[in-house]
């Protein structure tokens, strides 16, 4: 990861999910950006609520969770087909969920070693993310402003990325780039995580409360406020139609860049295309708690009795889609068959 | 104001900014929705800090707090004109203000007494806004579902409201109506006020993160969530053309209101047209500090060395309005030079 990370005085490179020493480890996403904390798992049980919990989060970290955590099923014998069950039913939403424990599933039915097995998966959506990185930066222009949503950096993805993959490798390449981070809430990955992981690299950026994202999308020459050039999001499942779930308020910032005429990108790893899903309106998307919504913290910041919804998902149809950049290159939405 | 409030056992009827005993009284928006907290203040100087520092807040409320502020310069015997600049500068997007003092400096000059001009001022606020609760309520049928932002109710505009007159009409008929009220970061108006104000009323209502607003407008039958029937906003200025400043997020809203062909109606008194502003691009929008992004309370919520941009309103253009809900009717943009 491009965090640097000092334990016991060296400089460490870790990971959003790693396996060491018979355990499951993951960077507690829940305590960024106060601090950084690292938990270990011995069981898939505690693995399945460590991704309901979003002590882990983003669908490929999720994924690579759940293949460690089909690994653990595995090293302490438990049942297979119940712990891919109780892993399978943490989120309903993450379409990686399940490719990773049926990929798994299929890997311990051929008898492969269940720790390189899961290594194996979770190395494969890293190389995967360089290859995003690669094809998507391409698109990013020397002085563009880009705007992201949630967090789709390493800390969602093992390591590097798949919104962030591009901008980081447009970063790299010496491309003067200015990132809009809007800030996400409920859960604030925006500002929490995205802002985090852009901080340690020194990437330009800033935060804004998510209903300002339309403001800085237009921007106003009279008033010397420049446009945004790009919109780059990740995807938690995109359908056969190209249709995608992403974090709520992807689906508004997808309409406003249409309107503006915005290129809209999403950066997703194929192992994101659920071609047994025929189109978005077919997704199911997970509520969450209210009290996400209502409380910061210990606090609540609503009125006693107010009501809240909190849906962590929404929908963008593929017309609003200018590209796909998969670790295949970048696809049009009418493009995607070609990967099925 | 529809807030029933005990003091010393008795019912009493407030409203969110009036004139008693040589003090501007009003209420602290800033202590809601945790505690009902009145201050007074016996200077125009006092007037412009709770201006600017947000204890009231709202166009037409701080219009009224302006008229009352020119009302206590006059009383202590000021400087009119400098009182007026002073006021004048604590907000610079609200034309309500400048409408306010403008207003006060003429009645001023006639000879008027000071504290009926203003009390005159701030009732003809509330009398536009039940003018306005009239007209908006019969575009409201019974079973629909209403999207607002931020607060533009009776705390927002002395008594009554804009964007909520129409809602409260609606209600007081007998019609069935559910609210959506987006929460409104980064000062949570939608959250911390209007639902305040829809919870003392009993009007069935839940609050969403803003990013939410568009995945609740356009609904899933599918899944049996119910799409809005019409989104009501307030507005801080309107220009010649139509267009019109209202806080941040606004925007997005009428952007994903015309993509999805719901109704975006904006309730605002005539005051809030500023015909002599030719069109939105030259409203200046007023930026306010980093850390009412980067902080909940004391409590900073993003990562130490992130910065915010905190634009407060952005500007909607005429195109996006269905119609402006005035005390003299409800009006296409198109229509709006018959007020001026």
């Amino acid at each position: 990861m491009y965090v640097k990370v000092i334990i016991n005085g060296a400089e460490n490179n870790i990971r959003a999910v790693w396996f060491n020493d018979g355990k499951v480890m993951m960077i507690d996403q829940r305590k960024l950006p106060y601090e950084l904390v690292v938990v270990g798992f011995n069981n898939h049980a505690d693995v399945a609520v460590s991704i309901r919990n979003m002590t882990t989060r983003g669908a490929p970290s999720i994924g690579a969770a759940a293949a460690y955590g089909m690994c653990l099923a595995s090293l302490n014998k438990k049942d297979i087909n119940k712990a891919a069950e109780t892993i399978r039913n943490a989120r309903p939403t993450a379409h990686d969920l399940f490719y990773a424990v049926d990929h798994m599933l299929a890997a311990l039915g051929d008898g492969k070693d269940p720790v390189e097995a899961a290594d194996a998966y979770a190395q494969m959506i890293v190389d995967k993310c360089v290859m995003i990185g690669e094809h998507g930066s391409k698109l990013i222009k020397n002085g563009d402003t880009i705007m992201t949503h949630c967090n789709a950096g390493a800390l969602a993805t093992v390591d590097v990325g798949t919104a962030l993959a591009p901008i980081r490798k447009a970063w790299a390449d010496g491309k003067d780039i200015f990132i809009y981070a809007s800030e996400t809430r409920p859960r604030l990955q925006g500002m929490q995580l995205t802002s985090w992981e852009l901080l340690q690299e020194g990437i330009p950026h800033c935060v804004i409360a998510d209903g300002a994202s339309g403001h800085f999308m237009r921007g106003n020459a009279k008033h010397g406020i420049k446009g945004v050039n790009m919109i780059i999001t990740g995807a938690d499942r995109i359908t056969a139609n190209g249709d995608l779930a992403n974090k709520i308020g992807t689906y508004e910032k997808a309409v406003i860049a249409k309107e503006l005429g915005i290129p809209f990108y999403v950066a997703a790893p194929i192992s994101t295309f659920d071609f047994g899903t025929e189109c978005g309106e077919d997704i199911v998307i997970e509520d969450r708690s209210e009290e996400e919504v209502t409380m910061i913290g210990d606090k609540r910041i609503a009125p006693e009795g107010s009501r809240a919804k909190n849906p962590s998902f929404d929908m963008t149809p593929a017309r609003y889609v200018t590209g796909f950049i998969t670790e295949a290159g970048v696809l049009k939405p009418s493009e995607i068959s070609k990967v099925r």
